[in-house]
């Protein structure tokens, strides 16, 4: 196991970790349980089965194998390459069977960076998304095997993805673990917020459920990836800008972000499919991820919150990042300056 | 770390993991959050309040010490001690200042066992009890506390604990878990349900909230334990049977199990107070545990279920313990000898 500082002995990939946890079939349940994840990567097979006929796909760390299994139930591609890591891949093989896909689906059981496959594949499908999009950096292993492995001119599904951002409240989360403290039972309690701080603000909340009524401002795109273009260096670092307008006045209690990713149509001018994951959109398994601010701020309709969001990933444990938010809060109702201070706060994901 | 078998290097107790949890807050904030819990042992005090008057309490496991102050701001014992083996002890002193208390309340950091207090105490107080009632066995510090530092005569608050089975119907879990793999997406994932059980019915589910219309019968008392008379080597094995008539038609999933603790007045003929964990009951922090049968059996009004639990201590990770269900199912519509077998199932909590 991890002993925080001494990396010596680890491997910064924490792949038996990582790989571990595939091998189980609770997170495998989690993301076939989603609906609207999977039945747009269904959705996506389905549009396109007539121009998938005698392609030649891979599908990238293909879990149970759902996204293979579609492609050879609803399309005719000539083969599906089912890439698997961990040791689902024994059990993807016998799904693949039992659903009578075995001519046109082969699975292979490796990491990416070593997949030796006997051709150039014409679709690159894959679900490497993670929380705040890139947490787990799967994706770098999505562009190693593109630029290996997708023929020129092939596909890439998701062909790009978005990063969102809102500055929200969050009143039942905050009253839930930092104003509790005030007066449970009678007592003063306080003495434990610096405590809840450090524990529950200061590094990002997963599955955070945002309502729609929270958002305090039209949620803004931050960063966006073009699946074709996109470097492995480029994920060192990903900078995005916000400028947002307050539709309503209430309590700023920090930043919510979610994704989007599209699948492109192999037609000309064909229709392009999204998954959203946002608060508009039908709830996925990976919700929301909430920031919260070390302070909840008044904030009114008219105000802006201006500032900028950077993505850096962790130069040792290479599936994390810290998400640091610089922002300003631009009152409309006074001149002032020192409303206008910037403040900043570096949230680790998750070293 | 832990490395399954080799616990050359480890303490069978994981005092470290088990103390350095309950030195942060999220357990804390869920035990205070739980207003059945807390409120409970505020009633108690409450009710006690005049007799409690010049009393000296021993507060076990105080966390962050709420009952510790219930008692000095809600009667007048001459002193309080409450004792805390986490890091929290440190705080818990800060919130004793807080609130007016030290010149009662003594914080005391260590563990039960190396405990040295100045005089034996009137009262032994403590919200000691796990998962399934004994898991963690927190349990054996309170008995070693007892016969070491409480007065011949003095009262045990919980006086008495019962833990209580049902056997019940699980249909969404089961769905979730079992039934998912059946058809999902149009496909036949079955191969998958050996690992399923596997990974989801060999331990107890914690945290399950079972509605009372899901009991096949009315709850049975399995175990009971007089906090006076306990001993700590009688925690090694606790045998229970049981007898169920059941009283409506249903899938026989598994058996559900919670407990009640009793807090008997200190005035003769006083009110004695339940603190009790069921589906009838305001829902805790504790909800209840299921343990899934291998396969649902039909059952139908007048059937009975009759057999016997054992919780056995897992004789090296002293603060586990394996559950032991033997039962038979008697069908009141068929003279049939073969749907009387006996089957078995053991349920490890954790190792
Ligand atoms: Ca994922
Ligand atoms: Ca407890």
């Amino acid at each position: 196991g991890a002993d925080g500082d001494d990396i010596s002995a680890e491997d910064p990939w924490q792949d038996e970790e990582y790989f571990g946890s595939y091998g189980t079939l609770r997170l495998h349940l989690e993301m076939l349980s989603d609906k609207s994840r999977t039945e747009t990567y269904r959705q996506v097979i389905l549009n396109n089965s007539s121009c998938l006929r005698g392609k030649v796909l891979m599908d990238l760390g293909c879990g149970t194998g759902i996204i293979s299994l579609f492609c050879a139930r609803l399309a005719q591609p000539s083969a599906v390459y089912a890439v698997e890591a961990s040791s689902m891949a024994e059990y993807t093989r016998q799904l693949v069977k039992q659903n009578g896909c075995e001519a046109v689906v082969t699975v292979l059981q490796g990491r990416a960076e070593e997949l030796e496959l006997p051709e150039q594949v014409d679709v690159l499908v894959s679900e490497w998304m993670g929380n705040c999009l890139l947490f787990e950096f799967m994706v770098e292993s999505v562009l190693l095997a593109r630029d290996r492995w997708l023929r020129k001119g092939g596909v890439m599904w998701p062909s790009s993805a978005a990063l969102t951002l809102v500055p929200c409240q969050a009143h039942s989360y905050y009253t839930e673990k930092m104003a509790f403290w005030e007066r449970p039972y009678g007592l003063d309690f306080t003495p434990l917020q610096p405590l809840a701080q450090q524990e529950f603000f200061t590094k990002p909340k997963f599955s955070h459920v945002i309502q729609p009524d929270d958002c305090l401002a039209t949620p803004c795109h931050v960063i966006s990836l073009d699946m074709y273009t996109l470097q492995v260096e480029d994920l060192e670092e990903m900078k995005g800008k916000f400028h947002f307008h307050l539709e309503k006045s209430g309590t700023f209690h920090g930043f919510t972000a979610w994704f989007a990713v599209h699948f492109e149509s192999l037609e000309t001018g064909g229709e392009t499919v999204e998954l959203n994951t946002g608060p508009s959109s039908e709830q996925t398994h990976w919700k929301q991820t909430l920031f919260m601010l070390d302070r909840p701020v008044c904030v009114h309709a008219g105000d802006s919150i201006t500032g900028t969001i950077v993505l850096r990933r962790n130069p040792i444990w290479r599936r994390h990042m810290t998400v640091t938010l610089q922002w300003s809060v631009n009152s409309s109702s006074t001149e002032e300056t020192d409303n206008c201070q910037v403040e900043t706060k570096s949230f680790p994901m998750w070293r």
